[in-house]
């Protein structure tokens, strides 16, 4: 089968129309008729080749909402026709140790969406049936594709950290990750203060779930709340002033990145052993509790705030991504 | 009532006999007549006003064992006859979220035995009743006090990071914290590799629990169990090549610090979030856990290996362990 796709061919090209052939379908795989593709950073990291491992051209788009339109002979719980979300990952071994626990997203062979291998910014996309979750009814597909990747990389942390809806709970960076964080947080009880650079965004925060918005330039701000927060989730991957945070949670808090500053954490041993504290980070999180997650998004009505462009319009998406104007995550339309 | 100790009058001062008055006795408070008391590096940091928190003269010894020999009469739990051990910390306030939630060592406003006030290097030593643990039947007085500071810091990690049977964990630096570590992970059932810089303490290493010595200087040795630590911990205070630990690291592996290196750990934020791996860090730990831990040494028979040197030979104790002869423990006896 061939694909119409739009792919980038060298770092800072913009994205042009491009096709290739998908070859034989596996026994284990599916093929998904991409209805919506959200624009993730790691979509612009991949494109510009940040993590040295883009092999160009390259097809990007890993936060998929589709409708599988062929199935493996080995395909298990998928049938043709499912309305499905594809993100990050599209195959993990199913073997190892890892994969054998639930923990499918940390195997250590897993296959990238856009790694190696072309993503969902096309008219159709192909992968491993254990990644192509199902989507639960009453879901709304238009709002759905962000889940995949970034809400599932903010949802997993919130399980990890056994966080229960009286903590008081921390976001660092209200972006596309840190406004689905809040939302989520907001719908688990918990007070939520959001650290935000960007004061203006203010009533939409406040709106989105936070309880308060703390100034993130402001050491004062961060000082007035010392001692208070049981968790915290940095959704940025600059370089803070990591003890600031530190000091703010309380004690047994614990800090989590999803964001990869480029330079190493300093943490000082002294502010991790009088309160009993610890630093965390992880990466998306498995089929099984990305299940779970959408199964409470549809339950609560949880959607990340998205503006739609379609398909034929992607440049014109990317530089708005880019430019930092979107408010907050951006999804491409096809057809 | 007259007490009879040990104090030193500034830094790198010799131990002198010295003499107080404890004065009254408050109503929530116990009187414990020393029979043994450990020496603990912190101690040491103490004499040497390292943490800039010493007052002098200072009487030091925080690894108490003693008998009640008076009891104010609002004390719980604790009867005049009973042998009890009083560790780091001598009093917490009893009100505060923290104690009321248990984690009285978390408590802000807490005690320190030898911080503002005279610890155990003498016939007497005061403190509330809350943290003097009654000693279960059964154990061993002489062997008992180094479990009161050094065990329960090395035994609350285990309990805080969920470490079971089944787990492959790791011991950095086999002293007086990371060989009491050895012997309680080894009777958890884990599988242990002890990380030590001193191959000549191999074979004692062996004998106390660890399943394998590993060459702490050796990043070729460290490379050899990449991937395989479900937990670490750290009893060192020193700066360690931090990565190369968390890269032995399994994914969801934890590491734990109970040293405080006194520069920053750098951890860069892709060893945590690729395989959800964690630091953290802890003090000493409650006295209700105190109490749980005694009670598994005597089922279990772990003790502290143990050089006993009569009080009178203080200084000589002092320098034994100064010197980094101290093998592993140095305990003082009185009368």
């Amino acid at each position: 089968m061939k694909v119409q796709a739009y792919a980038v061919s060298a770092p800072e090209e913009k994205l042009t129309p491009f096709s290739y052939e998908l070859g034989e379908l596996g026994s284990e795989q599916v093929d998904i008729k991409v209805q919506y593709c959200g624009i993730c950073h790691s979509d612009l990291s991949m494109m510009q080749n940040d993590w040295g491992m883009t092999q160009y051209p390259l097809v990007p788009g890993h936060e998929i909402i589709g409708e599988v339109i062929a199935a493996g002979d080995a395909v298990k719980n998928i049938n043709v026709g499912d309305t499905v979300g594809l993100g990050w990952t599209s195959a993990s071994c199913m073997g190892c140790q890892q994969c054998m626990s639930g923990d499918h997203h940390l195997c250590s062979t897993s296959e990238g969406t856009i790694v190696g291998r072309h993503g969902g910014f096309a008219d159709y996309v192909r992968g491993h049936w254990s990644w192509a979750i199902a989507l639960p009814e009453g879901i709304d597909k238009s709002k759905a594709g962000p889940l995949l990747c970034g809400g599932i990389t903010v949802f997993n942390p919130i399980i990890l950290s056994g966080v229960l809806p009286t903590h008081k709970v921390g976001v660092i960076g209200i972006g596309g990750l840190g406004h689905m964080a809040l939302k989520f947080l907001k719908h688990w009880g918990c007070e939520v203060v959001a650290f935000s650079s960007s004061p203006e965004k203010e009533a939409q925060i406040l709106d989105m779930g936070a309880t308060k918005v703390i100034d993130s330039t402001s050491p004062e701000a961060l000082e007035s709340i010392a001692g208070t927060l049981d968790f915290i989730l940095n959704t940025t991957n600059v370089t803070l002033d990591w003890n600031s945070y530190l000091t703010t949670l309380a004690p047994k808090g614990k800090f989590h990145t999803v964001g990869a500053a480029m330079e190493p954490l300093e943490i000082p041993a002294f502010s991790l052993i009088g309160g009993e504290k610890s630093v965390g980070g992880s990466p998306i999180g498995s089929p099984a509790l990305t299940k779970t997650m959408l199964d409470f998004c549809v339950r609560h009505n949880i959607y990340p705030t998205v503006e739609e462009f379609p398909m034929d319009d992607i440049n014109e998406a990317v530089q708005h991504l880019k430019d930092g104007k979107a408010r907050f995550r951006v999804v491409l339309k096809n057809g």
